[in-house]
């Protein structure tokens, strides 16, 4: 009983206003640099990162041809991904579309840009750092079988690892709120995910039942969590 | 205290697995026929919807167009939208592209399909009834000063609200993980809606903080929850 009552006065509060409080006008661009400085902080030095091509590949489908073929498919080839696809993938998924104030295809709640993308295959462990277009190495190694125990998870050639980082969001003092936006925010991504796949004709699951406690060890996330996790390949 | 743990075991849970749990393959189509079922249900008889054009317009546009315009605008114009904007804006949002199993353009955990969604313009308030592509009269009147006080909300011609149907949704025997199911899934929606936004220059915003109160009254909603709410228009 006191976790209903619990989460009524979570969703009550959730009335407060979140999204409605953001009054038009653009952030100051600090708020851009903020972000990736914090990108930055969680991610290892320069020379451990590489550049992905151009996002180009598969982006001039249809919006209805991605929305008429969005699905879940569940089963891959373990083929490995060229990285002109991996590239639109998390262009898609987490891109910058406004380069002047760092603003993203998908919103956040107050313009937080909680996320950090993790990209899980075969090599390493790498987060994705949208403005330089590039991967940088979080550690080497196959951890994918540290997702989860879902045979899909290991068939995928990769998987791409959605984790809210909470030191971006203090602006929410309540953890139910900060959480409610988050996973509506990772729904964002995540379609995107579903949609770039059905355009490309990849396949692709969201999937919620990971293990967050060897993900975030893996990551070395102290304070934030892996929301979702989708493994991408080609369809089998 | 309390609920910081409340919300740790909360979260923990969801590590056993939603979107994870479904094997492969198809529902049963009883579960479509089930989903319909309930829409039906909560509707009006049938004399007062009316049905909306084909979805057609709009949706032509590159994946790429739609990704790089995304964005957050809160100006409208009062100047009501042609039925065929919107029935291609609630097709993106929330329409079926699998008629045979009733499977939408949005993935939803569990495939329980859990949001009714609902126009409000200055006419009355409509339920979105995706297999028939028709709108079905709920209330007469404008309700749009219901959703909250935020100015957008009047200014715009009408609002996609997002309702989710606990009914629907019993197979989550946990309140907290069929709730960051429900968010992570209007994600999924509210996405799609800025994606045909961003296609056809319309604005648009998703707007959290909202009366709930006051909107499940008008809806009747006894078992469910508004999560969201996105008033879309022209852009002024």
């Amino acid at each position: 009983m006191k976790k209903v009552f619990a989460l009524a006065l979570i969703l009550a509060m959730t009335a407060g206003g979140v999204y409605a409080q953001k009054k038009g006008g653009r952030v100051p661009s600090s708020a851009a640099t903020k972000t990736e400085k914090s990108t930055t902080v969680t991610s290892i030095k320069n020379k451990d990162a590489f550049r992905l091509p151009p996002p180009m590949i598969g982006l001039e489908v249809p919006l209805k041809e991605a929305l008429n073929n969005r699905m879940t498919i569940r089963k891959f080839r373990g083929e490995e991904l060229p990285e002109d696809l991996v590239s639109s993938l998390l262009w898609c998924a987490y891109g910058i579309n406004r380069p002047d104030d760092g603003r993203r295809v998908v919103p956040s709640a107050l313009n937080v840009q909680e996320f950090d993308i993790y990209v899980f295959n075969q090599k390493g462990v790498y987060l994705y750092n949208a403005r330089e277009n590039s991967l940088e190495l979080v550690v080497e190694g196959d951890f994918r079988h540290e997702i989860s125990k879902q045979p899909f998870f290991h068939e995928a050639p990769m998987s791409v690892v959605i984790v809210a980082n909470y030191d971006r969001m203090n602006v929410f003092k309540d953890e139910a709120v900060r959480d409610f936006y988050a996973a509506v925010d990772c729904g964002y991504v995540s379609q995107d995910i579903y949609l770039f796949c059905a355009a490309t004709k990849l396949a692709t699951v969201a999937c919620g039942g990971i293990n967050h406690e060897a993900i975030h060890k893996v990551l070395g996330i102290a304070n934030g969590r892996a929301l979702l996790a989708h493994p991408v390949g080609f369809a089998e």
